[in-house]
């Protein structure tokens, strides 16, 4: 039974342990597609999960300093796919972790849609250049 | 500039590249906060990243093939701080990967609330004997 506490040993995860954040995540979420807010919640979740497991991979220090200040992580909106993939775009070209998600389309919207992107971790500063001006989710 | 090519190299997750999944991850998400859906895709994705990282250091087999099958996710509703520890308690007694999110409350909510549980990736039959009740957020 040991391991079943180990598993859930740290039952409540603080999210946010500092006020003062050097690292974050961006969380771009296109809102023309129309989906219902759960959609929309696992949509952010797959864009967190890949793009900081690409932060894992290739900028390990960024990935563990953001889980120790608590994974900052901030969730805005663009209105098309064009404009979705212009700020990849931006980002990749300062070498910003980032991955867009391509949804299967089995719920609510048509198979291959690009949904989300995920931005970071990766320093604030850096994510700003790119995010700085796309208003809240 | 290699490096930058690296760090986006693979620009689109394919999510759910497989239509047969053996495994998934579930976002359970509190209504009864009123949060917005900024706040809700943030908190799922906090939640998501955090469930994710205790599989990957204690069932790191079912964390790899959950995420090459394409990383299921189903977010679902609760609505009291009472109902998600139960279910908490379950996804525990079961011995999966689960964790609690407690909000800072920078935003919207006061600080020191819990907002989310993230239950896997697990094996499907497993998580469905705790969240399989529970309606789709």
């Amino acid at each position: 039974m040991k391991i079943r506490a180990r598993l859930c040993g740290n039952p409540q995860q603080r999210i946010g342990s500092s006020t003062n954040f050097d690292y974050k995540q961006v969380l771009v979420i296109r809102t023309d597609l129309k989906m219902s807010r759960g959609k929309i919640g696992v949509q952010a979740a797959h864009a967190a999960v890949s793009a900081a497991e690409e932060a894992r991979r290739h900028h390990s220090s960024w990935w563990r300093r953001w889980l120790n200040e608590g994974q900052k992580k901030v969730a805005v909106k663009v209105a098309s796919k064009e404009e979705l993939l212009a700020i990849r775009e931006k980002a990749a070209k300062l070498g910003l972790p980032c991955i867009v998600i391509r949804d299967r389309g089995l719920t609510e919207i048509k198979p291959g849609t690009l949904t989300a992107l995920g931005i970071g971790p990766a320093p604030n500063a850096d994510v700003d250049k790119v995010t700085s001006d796309l208003p809240l989710l």
